[in-house]
């Protein structure tokens, strides 16, 4: 298993990545193999100071870097010899079975959906956000922000892949599905909403639990909640700005500390005919750690596998 | 001045409107008058127990209740002693200045459109929801839910709408509105946002200062802050959660404790003809004094003079 990683995506790159795979590598107990793409040279001046076990990786060089602003779809044409560039060359080509970038966003999307390729009949890919319950559980919510105007077919497209995710990755049987709404009836809400919910309901491939309102996205309520991607971008940023405000009171507290999107490490990008995971771009070492795990468990689950069955079911 | 009180409104009513009677009227130097609406008996005895100042209150008997959860269009219609209904009807013929209710906001809603009706201009009036920022001000995002789909021009007129309400009744000269998007270029979020965009940038009644995300609700970048009512339903039902999260966990913090929304007293319907302030269902004594206050506020500001004369010169 080949674990491909953008050494050069993030806030603190390349230390922070080579620290989450001396991480990785130093702890499990058969690591899969790392390729590491970035700058040759400071990769391997960094790995003098955080060693990585021998024998477990190979570093890819790349001569250029894909910024944090550059626009996506020219920046990843213009340079091909960019860390992205070359990740999605290797996960194309098969050199590599999932890539992880903590580095440009839309750059990553962008090289999921033109070189992956969505899943024969999956519209709209998608990536979730996590959302941290008061009994120590996660919920799903889809989609965060890659798709600002849906229609009804596509949050019934990102329950399925949310509740395939949920259950094989998460290990949660039969996870509940909630449509976000501004009301529990059916029938309520905008028309996308009412128009969605009938879907949702006829879906047999997941466990529909009905409308959920804004004040239960912290709640148990349901493993994934779909929405579309302006709803859902406007609660992960607003999420990520009560643990601002929480960090900058100084108030200590155990759940709200959850709030720190960091340590899940990254979402998948799902959907796409290949695992592809996506970080924050304040990554660290933990989260760089665990967004290799994550790749890995999307393999051993054979979750791809899985959603392609499914579309193809329907 | 007459300002009419739904006594049987809000899930204490209505011994809570009492004590919200009381308090005002014992603290005001040169108090309005209160038509307060209820079941006389029920109203008689409780001012046993809470005394109003004597000469500056009559109360109207109401024979039934709306109750939370009755359809507001078929109640309104059917319930012509209801208390809501009277309030309406005396607002209508000018025998109140205001009207305010606690009590089920749909029917409140539709009171407001139907016997007050939407200033000549405006396609659709809104109510908004305060954001609390860590400088002790507020900013008011909207619509807040009553207006699930929208087109740019309703979220240009509720721009309109914010900057005048918060212009007078706040007294925030030169009020800064912004549109809530997911990104902060020009040209960034879904079609409704884009769309919209342009409209802000041009109108001259208003000070438009850019996109803002989900992350920045809660700073003080935009005393107006504007979306459709799904989203902004959504923040807001999402906010109330932290706060009650914020007291489930015991933590005591004087930032969030202003997320407690009740103690703002109640939000006015914005776009219609006559002063109407809908109260929290769970609204306590001080948000009875507070949205009579802010009645006060909007008549003695000729908030809705001023709104008229705006859309009039459109």
């Amino acid at each position: 298993m080949n674990i491909a990683l953008d050494m050069m995506g993030g806030d603190f790159a390349p230390d922070e990545a080579v620290k989450g795979a001396m991480a990785y590598l130093s702890e499990a107990s058969d690591p899969a193999h790392l390729l590491l793409i970035g700058d040759e040279t400071r990769v391997q001046a960094l790995i003098q100071q955080y060693p990585l076990k021998p024998g477990y990786f190979t570093i890819i060089h790349a001569s250029q870097v894909i910024d944090m602003h550059e626009h996506p779809t020219k920046a990843l044409k213009e340079k091909q010899h960019s860390s992205i560039a070359i990740g999605f060359h290797l996960l194309a080509t098969g050199k590599a079975d999932a890539f992880i970038s903590a580095g440009n966003t839309g750059a990553m999307l962008v090289g999921a959906l033109y070189s992956i390729k969505p899943i024969e009949g999956i519209s709209r890919p998608t990536i979730g956000a996590y959302m941290p319950r008061e009994n120590g559980k996660l919920g799903l919510l889809l989609d965060a922000g890659i798709n600002a105007d849906c229609k009804p077919e596509n949050l019934n497209q990102f329950a399925i892949l949310g509740s395939l995710f949920v259950k094989h990755v998460w290990n949660i049987d039969n996870p509940s599905v909630a449509l976000l709404n501004i009301g529990e009836e059916e029938g309520k809400g905008n028309l996308l909403a009412q128009a969605t919910f009938p879907l949702l309901k006829q879906n047999e491939l997941i466990h529909f639990i009905g409308n959920i309102e804004g004040r239960d996205i912290f709640l148990d309520k349901a493993d994934v909640i779909v929405c579309e991607g302006f709803t859902g971008n406007i609660i992960l940023k607003m999420a990520e700005s009560i643990f601002d405000i929480i960090k900058r009171r100084n108030i200590h507290d155990s759940y709200f500390d959850r709030f720190e999107f960091e340590q899940y490490g990254g979402v998948p990008v799902l959907g796409v005919n290949k695992p592809v995971i996506i970080g924050h771009g304040i990554s660290h070492g933990p989260s760089f750690k665990n967004m290799i795990l994550l790749a890995i468990k999307i393999i051993e689950t054979e979750l791809i596998e899985k959603i392609r069955k499914s579309f193809k079911a329907q």
